[in-house]
């Protein structure tokens, strides 16, 4: 049933304070009256209406006192899309039919995407009318077959449609991203720094961790304010030449804050998603040339050449359709990077390199002055081959140092990122050297031991791959907000293999 | 995250009386120290122990009141899962990975489903293991490419090795179903009748409405118990040779039952999930002989003769190889069946048939009648060619009736199916022939009206196609058991085109 008559009762709306993520819920007793008359069952998908303003929720049922009789309970998501006061009155009803569907099926029985069938999928998503089964649907129904480049291009163009687009008045926009699933890989800070302080606009979004232990909004809010909104951000661009801020109050893609839930739980990533899901919000944020990080590694998200060939050349492609200039540089990605792992350890790290401080990550330092200096070139700064001798010129001279403050102070004031209060080191059972080190169980320990709710909480690596060590020495240290955190991920340690593999 | 220490304080539980149909689902508060030692957030899958039982859930969480700190919420599904009694500790953490989900990724990235990876998924699917994200990715990977012959197989060979299993000491047991959607279309009843009242064995498990305004178990309830378990089952049919109960009790094919409810949010069927859901219900059942009812129309599920044969030849194919004789019958499929659309009313049609009243719909009468032919004909009752006239016999001579009557009693007791008190008629508005008859809309009507919740109501048709009418004439009535009701659903035919279209 898609539509019905509205002569039915109102319900009362109530805030249920209850997290789903994007999902929006909404909750009623099983006896209630509009349920009965409207034919609502647990799960029914329901419209919800206030005034001009109407959602789509999933429906659940209580046969408690949870809620009264005639009272309808919002999910957060539901509540803040509504925009309704406690207790306003809104109508239930069956929501009308999602005809976008048709598209997934179309290609489920073997058709392609078009872009209006496109448009009209991702409209639905952000309208959050499409549940947790038909964006599964949708997702896997793009990996088989997987999107061709029209399909690629569409897709993108679909989701920024959808979002909110920044326009600068400059001839040269530079942006960066990193193919993520390297701890540590905390460039972006230094880049923008880099690239600014020789005189390029570079206006950075970030996120903030989903799955890792920080992203590089969570790192760089311990160093300044990151929740600045679109015109804040303009003003600390015009004034400084870049800004490093969260990306999720500008709202460049909001299909892609969506999907990425869906995709973690499915852990499938297909390229025409990565592809889209990158491109949709450089292009939304006005850049016209974007460098992008791929670090290859046998614990990285890309694990080949090969695949980061392919991946290079979509994403080029892709850009050029729409006037974004891509470089790809393929880097290595079979250890973390930097020492620390965790918002405020990786802060630290990158306030060593922009200060030349002795005993600086020098494998941070050389990753972003090789991304700077690839923006550099692409934007005229310095000459083909100029650019990693610039970019380390501009950190040297403290350049990029000062650039960074400025940017902080535009952007609110800078702070200092914090230092734990309880470090427990990990220390070599005996001699050897050090033959692999596992990011994805180095990340799971630093989540553990608090990050990134707790920003000063982390892991910090005292070693790298080759290093000769002694028995007792520091392998790593666990930083925590507290003594039982601490205790609680040293417990884990012990329920897993060595994090770090010694050798002869 | 997928494991973790085990020293974190247990929680104390709570029966939330939360609907989600077999969602399980936990609630605990944001701020509750369970979820910050273990790192979870709202969506999290978790892991909750209670003694040597542990289900997984879905994680919300709530700012609220409505939890206490330490407490967890459970729904209904998790709570009857989990077996726990209210304020019971229980004990949560990460689940284990959910290993199975790398075989829909092998097929996503183009492989094909194997037996043990089909097992292992159907395993996690019935442990609760999988959210909504993992079935409709499952069932999505599973339509593209379409299930080929041997993975239809072994997906019902996985789906019966989760369920209960029947077996019967006879050489011959016979079933029947029908593939659906086509009001009114309530052969079954009468089927088993004339079966057993030939010396056939028919233990008939039929399913409730879950789109529908009556499905099988709910019409056979206007008329005696169904909801019985194996051994009650197993009583009525070696008393009486047959028995229409309500499959749900019985747990044939759990899987199928999660399914189901996700294919419907997708609005996809595939061939090789339908076969396997069909059949591995009735191998489960211990059935030799099955007779398979394919409406053939532009508005029911199959739409084509090509697309019936084709379904055919895969029901038969994936049959032989478990031991079970599949015959399919096409029938018409361009208008529904009988007079009545609703539990009762279909009851009514159902009855008449089976006294011979005057006025008996011929249609049900003959639809049933070439259905039990065909089950008398593999049955071995008489030879081929002879079924349909014995089956019109035995419903002449009384012998169906005093055998469903029998039937009736040893569920439990005949029942008279009620009639409703609020009956509206719809008129023709001018002189015409039937032209058309919106399957679909009257189903709508019906269901407005309260079938399947209300048994009583649902909808009464006076005409069938190439019908001659004067204005005037009644088209169908709406039975409801409410004044309301009634004024609702006529409040909704004015908001969608004529339901019975009428030409010249």
């Amino acid at each position: 049933m898609n539509a019905g008559p509205r002569s039915h009762p109102p319900v009362r709306v109530r805030r249920m304070g209850l997290h789903a993520q994007h999902q929006a819920i909404a909750v009623m007793r099983t006896d209630c009256p509009a349920c009965q008359s409207e034919g609502l069952t647990a799960r029914s998908h329901v419209l919800v209406r206030a005034g001009e303003k109407s959602i789509q929720a999933e429906l659940f049922q209580v046969d408690t006192d949870l809620l009264p009789i005639g009272d309808i309970g919002l999910s957060q998501a539901a509540w803040e899309l509504l925009d309704v006061n406690e207790g306003d009155e809104v109508f239930v009803s069956h929501p009308p039919p999602l005809n976008s569907l048709s598209h997934i099926r179309r290609r489920i029985y073997g058709g392609r995407f078009e872009r209006a069938g496109l448009d009209a999928i991702i409209k639905d998503v952000v309208a959050r009318r499409y549940t947790d089964v038909h964006l599964a649907a949708f997702l896997t129904a793009s990996a088989v077959p997987p999107l061709n480049l029209e399909e690629t291009i569409d897709l993108t163009a679909a989701m920024i449609a959808v979002g909110e687009k920044l326009s600068w008045d400059r001839r040269i926009v530079i942006d960066k991203h990193c193919i993520g699933g390297l701890a540590g890989n905390r460039t972006t800070p230094i880049v923008v720094a880099i690239a600014a302080a020789n005189g390029l606009v570079m206006p950075k979004t970030s996120s903030r961790a989903i799955t890792s232990p920080a992203g590089t909004a969570d790192t760089m809010e311990t160093l300044a304010p990151v929740n600045l909104d679109i015109s804040s951000m303009r003003r600390v661009v015009n004034k400084e030449g870049g800004c490093i801020v969260w990306g999720g109050a500008v709202q460049l893609s909001p299909a892609d804050d969506i999907f990425i839930r869906v995709e973690r739980d499915l852990d499938i990533d297909t390229e025409g998603q990565l592809v889209a899901s990158v491109l949709s919000k450089k292009i939304a944020a006005g850049s016209t040339h974007v460098v992008v990080d791929i670090p290859v590694g046998a614990t990285a998200k890309i694990r080949t050449e090969e695949a980061a060939e392919s991946l290079a050349a979509r994403l080029i492609a892709v850009g050029q359709h729409f006037g974004l200039a891509v470089t790809c540089l393929q880097t290595d990605g079979s250890q973390p990077v930097g020492r620390g792992i965790g918002p405020a350890l990786e802060a630290h790290d990158v306030l060593a390199v922009l200060q030349n401080s002795p005993g600086a990550p020098t494998d941070l330092r050389d990753r972003a002055a090789a991304l700077a200096g690839a923006a550099l070139e692409i934007g005229g700064v310095v000459s083909a081959g100029g650019g990693f001798t610039r970019a380390l010129t501009t950190l040297e001279s403290g350049a990029a140092w000062e650039k960074f403050r400025r940017i902080c102070i535009a952007q609110g004031g800078m702070r200092a990122p914090g230092v734990a209060t309880h470090v427990l080191a990990v220390r070599a059972e005996r001699d050897g050297v050090v033959r692999s080190i596992d990011n994805r169980n180095l990340s799971r320990v630093a989540k553990l031991a608090g990050a990134p709710r707790s920003a000063i909480s982390g892991v910090f690596l005292k070693v790298r791959l080759a290093d000769l060590v002694a028995a007792g020495d520091t392998l790593f240290e666990i930083h925590a907000a507290m003594a039982s955190e601490l205790s609680y991920t040293a417990e884990f340690l012990t329920t897993i293999g060595p994090v770090i593999q010694l050798g002869e």
